[in-house]
């Protein structure tokens, strides 16, 4: 399908469970709309740290077509929608047509699918994605830049790879600098303050098996947790792997 | 010198020239500072016209010390100012103790200075370096993308090259691409909108002699004049060829 085809189904209602393996070589996006009240300070968070917030459209505020999406509607057009009030998650919506203001400004990132297509593509095999779970999520022990209210732990995701794939691994995703690139740690989950892998702090645990090591992509969770930690008043995110589904290929941002 | 030394020497009043040609392999900077109520718009307009408007540095609002200069002071680090109220020039400033105030967001923005000095390196000469003046630049026909109330057409520089240079020019410039980066026209002005070649709409014009090609890169001013143009109530900028310099040398921004 194409990616409108699914912008559409998913603006009907028809298409409503998360993206993960939809129009595979399409680009999705991790979406946060703020006021624009704080869009300067976020916007300064994102630019500072790229590897975990990689920038791929900021929309001007009141705006919600995607200049990487002609037509689309971001008010519609993803299958699931997280509302935080004062940094608690408040509300789960299928349209944010009723919430959306003049003044929200939307940001899309980077996400992880891009580059998890071309590990699949080469034979790298991910276990979450064969046991149709959640990746699994760590908040680390590096910090990331503050910027005005925001600022936070790197939050990074881990995919155990075989470890004759390891290097391929790395290589592959170097490419795709506007989706977190090239791993930012590789084996020991102590070394960035992860204590208790098997209790992943979003997304599911998958098991680590003999033969393979835990590699570590930044994430990026990593903006919506320092949204959430600056406890301002309003914030909408998108729903875990409930992802906005752009018009660009992975090819057009490889590097 | 040490780039520590001249801001020192900036500072106290005793540098007050231009900037062109002190600290070679420094990076030197645009700067442009704007209330805290533009600043998302300003960058957003940089964002989306990364190649005239690289930023090197954005400054949370209130702050004025550069994370690429430490002990740097925004406010007494630049030989001369030019203050702009409602898009006009308004005063010529040393220093903006008096001025700054603590919602100011301050920009930093790559300089061809640093493209420049390789180039001479590289023993392809500038005349407007040989001659001691400000290089041309020009308002161009292309369109720069609009964000919120900035927009304007693309500013370049002009650079007479050498027929034979023309090439080696391209690929050294394209290393930069937080400095302008690769041409953006080479050869016939008439093509991007520029009808008197002789008659610059900043800086000074250079003669093009036979056997050589005028070569057209983005430009710095670009930001500053979609700046002026949206008529913002209050903006500081650097005055043309007084630039900040950082403690970054040219190396670490090849890409």
């Amino acid at each position: 399908m194409k990616s409108k085809e699914v912008r559409q189904r998913i603006r009907s209602g028809e298409f409503q469970q998360n993206t993960s393996g939809a129009c595979d070589e399409f680009v999705q996006a991790n979406v946060v709309i703020l006021p624009k009240e704080f869009a300067f300070d976020f916007f300064l968070y994102a630019y500072r740290n790229q590897k975990a917030c990689p920038l791929i459209d900021v929309l001007e505020a009141g705006v919600y077509e995607s200049r990487l999406a002609k037509g689309s509607d971001i008010r519609t057009d993803i299958p699931l929608y997280h509302v935080y009030e004062n940094g608690k998650l408040q509300e789960k919506r299928a349209d944010i047509i009723d919430v959306f203001q003049d003044d929200y400004v939307t940001f899309l990132l980077g996400c992880s699918f891009t580059f998890e297509s071309q590990l699949l593509k080469n034979g790298i095999s991910l276990r979450h994605v064969e046991s149709k779970k959640n990746v699994a999520m760590y908040r680390t022990n590096i910090a990331t830049i503050p910027a005005g209210r925001f600022s936070g732990p790197l939050v990074v995701s881990m995919r155990p790879i075989a470890n004759e794939h390891v290097d391929q691994a790395i290589e592959i995703t170097k490419r795709f600098p506007n989706m977190h690139g090239a791993p930012v740690h590789i084996g020991d989950p102590s070394e960035i303050g992860i204590d208790e892998i098997e209790r992943p702090d979003y997304g599911e645990f998958v098991d680590i098996k003999d033969k393979e090591t835990p590699v570590f992509w930044a994430c990026g969770v990593t903006p919506q947790a320092a949204a959430v930690q600056a406890n301002i008043p309003y914030m909408i995110t998108h729903a875990p792997g409930h992802m906005f589904i752009t018009d660009w290929t992975n090819d057009d941002f490889v590097s």
